[in-house]
């Protein structure tokens, strides 16, 4: 028998609201037959739209709460005000050991920093990291960190190579994920100190996990490894360049396409090419970014996820929780417990 | 009458050599008559190909040398021993005064190295940068650096900003840049100490350009202003970030294409709209990297170029030199000749 699993829905969070949560949550719940979801949110709203899924008769429980994180809010008013809200509470239901994991569509900044203040920071990690797997040629590759740390020394980065590793066993299976950190060459000499000192460290480390050196950003689409490591800043940056590169040739197609009759005949034929390169890069097949590094599970849909896609995000959640990510980390975290360098936090 | 321009061609240069070389610059010299050639190579080798091309008659000059700089030689050794190779004797030759602008399509690195070294960084510029063209959907857009400096502060951004705005009103023709620094956010709080600080300085200057705050990595690619600032690392990342996306997306759509028999046919019809989309995004049609902030003009053609993309370097050379882009340059720093965080090199 499976293990049970309790996951802890933002009900609220997400351009689409309740509507697109609920449908998603139906749709998780019926490939997931052991979990049950705690629904965070207006109970005179989520009420009747549960009502419309028999997937979750029974095993979805309403925590009313009229108080919503806003997706213009910003994060530091939202840590103050938005404790109660219904992204805070399911949080805070993960911090009490109500719920395994809490999954929220909402506004990221705010969800990173409630993660942060309420579950706080898990030992021998200095910072957490907000991951996320990309769609890439030869497979699906995690990328970290995203945006949670715009500075990052060597010790940062060592923390996040084991973290990413860990997501990379957990949720996407690899038992020896192969490693790299984000640079501007590929020969040794080259990048800034902490990408330079952090290579030297992972090289040296005995951990569960492949260590290939560098990798230029050109081969991020490759799927040349199964983790990419890098700081906050660059991390943000180039994940970023990748969907407004991807967006441009959309629109550079779509303008391909009305260019004249012939080319007009032209798609609709390839339509079913092109679908499949829709559905291949579809941000809803690879949705979950989460947050690592906290003691506790939180995973963030994309805001503008389908109800599909958020199923996905719920299944990252469930292998994260299955797979015992946390106990991971930590067991790797020992390997380095004595070297002060990579994880003082341990010793405190 | 148009003022004559002196190019020197490193005529070994690039993963085709000189037939590329040599017929690239045969174009350019068709479409500015006023310009002469300094063609750095082999002598039995460069002789041949130049009388091939009726254009070249009279212009081209042939200085010889049989050293030449691989691509695959360390910058580091190329500075040490590869100032008499065709690379370091057409860089030689605008530090000279004998040639206006060096143009190269080989090893990037060891062109950075021999240019700096031999030219020298301009008063007022801490560290010279690494340019380029970008294309976007709205217009054309100037990136800066590129992975010539890994750890940047505000001044050097702030340097980046002047050199790059300078690099789009002479190349690109836009009177009045728009320039943003790239960052996590488009908030004022965002960001790394260095782009905030930058921000505020390039806020408060009075400089010929409009200075739009921050700029997200997706929106590169819409082209929402003229020139993107950011340090050499974070720029590096992102542009081969954005290549690999545009491979990969590539990639699938050949792989579409070989999907039925249906799809076959339609990308026939629709090879009219995909020629146009790959012509929009071909780096040749963008050709020329620059180095900003030396005492000389040095261009970068693309290593796989073709003779045409050879041309287009070289037309980038032509337009940098006839609109005076380090008296741009100059006559802007002195507007902070005041102010000792941001140019104290002009003080020297």
């Amino acid at each position: 028998m499976t293990k049970g699993i309790i996951l802890a829905i933002d009900a609220m969070g997400g351009d689409k609201g309740p509507v697109m949560t609920v449908e998603g949550t139906a749709i998780a719940a019926k490939r997931f037959p052991e979990a049950r979801f705690l629904m965070f949110g207006k109970n005179q709203v989520l009420r009747p739209l549960i009502a419309q899924y028999k997937s979750l008769q029974d095993r979805a429980e309403i925590r009313h709460t009229s108080d919503v994180v806003e997706m213009e809010d910003k994060p530091s008013s939202a840590i103050r005000t938005g404790r109660n809200s219904s992204m805070g509470l399911a949080v805070k239901a993960v911090k009490e050991g109500e719920a395994d994991v809490a999954i929220s569509a909402g506004n990221t900044g705010a969800l990173m920093g409630l993660a942060k203040i309420t579950l706080r920071t898990m030992p021998g990690i200095s910072r957490p990291a907000l991951a996320t797997i990309l769609p890439a040629l030869k497979r699906d590759v995690v990328m970290l960190d995203l945006g949670a740390n715009v500075d990052c020394d060597e010790k940062n980065l060592v923390q996040f190579a084991i973290m990413g590793a860990a997501f990379s066993r957990t949720v996407l299976h690899q038992t020896l994920p192969q490693v790299a950190l984000l640079n501007v060459g590929v020969e040794e000499l080259k990048g800034s100190d902490s990408v330079k000192k952090a290579a030297k460290i992972l090289k040296e480390a005995n951990l569960p996990m492949q260590f290939e050196g560098f990798l230029e950003g050109d081969s991020i689409g490759i799927g040349d490894v199964d983790v990419v490591v890098t700081d906050g800043f660059t991390g943000n940056i180039a994940v970023k360049t990748a969907e407004g590169t991807a967006k441009l040739i959309a629109e550079l197609l779509r303008r391909a396409f009305y260019r004249n009759f012939i080319t007009r005949i032209g798609f609709l034929f390839a339509k079913g090419g092109l679908d499949w390169i829709r559905k291949h890069l579809d941000p809803n097949t690879h949705n979950g970014a989460v947050f690592l590094g906290l003691n506790g599970l939180v995973v963030k849909s994309h805001g503008s996820s389908s109800a599909s896609g958020y199923a996905e995000a719920i299944q990252v959640a469930v292998e994260m929780h299955r797979n015992n990510i946390i106990e991971l980390i930590t067991e790797d975290l020992k390997n380095f417990s004595g070297d002060e360098a990579v994880t003082p936090a341990l010793k405190e």
